[in-house]
């Protein structure tokens, strides 16, 4: 079995149905990725993951490194087995995280020097160094140290660190070469494609990614503060770059909507805090559009929270209830919420690959887009 | 079917095993009562409460009055459809949060006027709006409005106190008489004694109480600060009073070795926030006894939380894991640890129920207060 099958393409977009097989397990896309942070879906418990239809889940190298740290990892076996987690994980590298740092951070030749965001400690990561903690952590899919620019950023600049991204995807696919998995299973490594909004710098950067043979490309730098034609515009380009037969991830992305336009463009994954991150500000997606749940409308409210998804929190329990727990500030608001809005994404990347299996994509996406967004 | 069966009386102490009848199914005693303060037992699931083995919760008359208030509750048909929770529902009068608000209260002959402890706003509680209120929630088990005393009080204060305490309950009785319930759902009403640490008192409320004919008996105004000696000595003689073919209840209390300690003593029915409250705190209630799951030298330990129960939090978590949990500050541990304590605590009353069955309960508890206390 091969890493990754097309399994169909849309014929009215680029859109595309396939299969991706792991150790773990098989991810079916398009699939959304839920955020684990810190080895654990905010407010949702693992068999609840499963039950809402997640096939893969994303850890962060950064956070993992931190805490539980490589020591405590690797005494567990790995990640999966140290959260009680046996379908596919993905970790992305850190690089993100290393860019939020900013003040705390010091970006060389070599790698990058951090400061832990916790204890102020000091680190020091190098390409060589996140395959090596992802070897400890064990994920099915590690992402290469990149680095990510800021928007707006000149094209020098840009040029500059797409070249630094671009020797440093080198050194890790070398790490990778040279090392081998810990836990009996299979690891694959992806590419991350930088350039910031310029085509020029994402085509040389994607081509010489691809010329380095990853086993997956993603799209990275992305969603840093670029308006919406940009980034639609970056993502068609892309994914126009990018083989046909390999994963295509779109990092960090986003609304509903901004992930059935990429999907329509050619993206097979994403991941996104949105879902869970909304879920505890109170804003619910549900399958007849976005709310606030706290809005005092849902006071008197006993419909359930969300009719078209057959999941325990939609249907279970009525949108005054929901309130009523935000209001009082109970921890089940956030349990439902989180499961939800998780359950409305993973629904939504499950019904897009339905319809580009039966070619009805672009049809479905307009109408259900005029309801949800 | 009556309300309360006494099933079994063990032969080596004044140990039970009943059976309480309501609409919303049945109640197997001895019996505890997971705390839902303001509609929902904090951090669990209701579908988990039931897998775990809860029969019967509880609720705040005080909280549920302020939020979600009277008219939600009643345009949700009660407390039951509105939390989306249909086993039986036991309801504290607000006496006991009315007492804890200290400066916000006056009480007088008519009953107890105090401010909200969110907005200040003022309310007025009596005894026959306490049953209205009740009667509104829809619990199946209903409590009346008495007044708690501060340990210590003098013989003459909690005597005042314990004759306001029969007028109201009186009242509270009259009121429960003269009302129906609301919704298709037969309710009961129990009287609650006081009476501080003075025995001559508690007899007499006691016994005042019993002439009213309730349903149910609670022991109210314990573990307020009293040695434990003064507690067990007051259950003691409580139950020497109570009549043996109503329920038994001793209000807020308490570790495992109060409640099996009050099993002992013919005790039927125990509430507390203890593993909730604990469980969010970090402290975990296991068979193998108390631990705090913070400690360093859960670190590197991938035993499970607790080989000695059957549930999903128990068995499929390691306490490594749930020290990680806490460390980073993932809401997960808090639902991994509610569900253990909970689920410990129910175990605890289950099992003292199949020790008294076999008459062995006096021998089991010995030996397993020696593991967890």
């Amino acid at each position: 079995m091969s890493f990754f099958s097309l399994v169909h393409s849309d014929s009215e977009s680029q859109a595309r149905a396939g299969i991706i097989t792991t150790d773990h397990g098989i991810i079916e896309t398009p699939i959304f990725m839920p955020v684990g942070t810190v080895g654990s879906v905010k407010a949702i418990e693992q068999r609840e993951l499963s039950e809402i239809g997640a096939q893969i889940i994303l850890g962060n190298t950064y956070h993992l490194y931190l805490r539980p740290g490589e020591d405590v990892l690797s005494y567990f076996g790995g990640h999966h087995r140290f959260m009680s987690w046996n379908k596919p994980i993905l970790t992305d590298s850190g690089g993100y995280q290393v860019f939020s740092l900013k003040e705390l951070r010091k970006i060389t030749e070599e790698g990058v020097q951090f400061r832990s965001h916790i204890d102020g400690s000091k680190h020091f990561f190098s390409p060589e160094k996140v395959i090596d903690i992802q070897r400890c952590i064990g994920s099915d899919i590690m992402m290469v140290l990149d680095e990510c620019t800021e928007f707006p950023v000149s094209h020098k600049e840009a040029k500059t660190s797409m070249d630094l991204t671009l020797r440093w995807a080198s050194r890790n696919k070398n790490a990778f070469d040279n090392s081998t998995p810990r836990y009996n299973h299979n690891q694959f490594l992806f590419g991350i494609g930088q350039g910031s909004t310029y085509k020029d710098l994402r085509r040389e950067c994607m081509e010489s990614l691809i010329d380095m043979n990853f086993d997956g490309y993603a799209i990275g730098g992305l969603a840093v503060g670029e308006p919406a034609f940009n980034m639609y515009d970056i993502i068609q380009h892309s994914t126009g770059i990018m083989p046909a037969d390999k994963p295509r991830y779109l990092m960090g992305v986003g609304t509903p909507e901004n992930i059935l336009t990429a999907i329509e463009m050619g993206i097979d994954m994403f991941d996104c805090v949105m879902p869970t991150r909304n879920a505890r500000n109170g804003t619910i997606f549900t399958t007849r559009g976005r709310m606030n749940i706290k809005n005092l409308k849902n006071k008197f409210n006993d419909e359930c929270i969300d009719p078209g998804l057959d999941l325990y929190a939609s249907q279970n329990y009525s949108l005054g209830y929901l309130r009523h727990l935000f209001t009082v500030g109970e921890l089940l608001g956030l349990q439902l919420a989180t499961m939800q809005n998780l359950g409305f994404y993973l629904w939504l990347v499950r019904t897009a690959r339905e319809k580009i299996l039966s070619n009805t994509y672009r049809q479905w996406k307009h109408s259900i887009l005029d309801i949800i967004k």
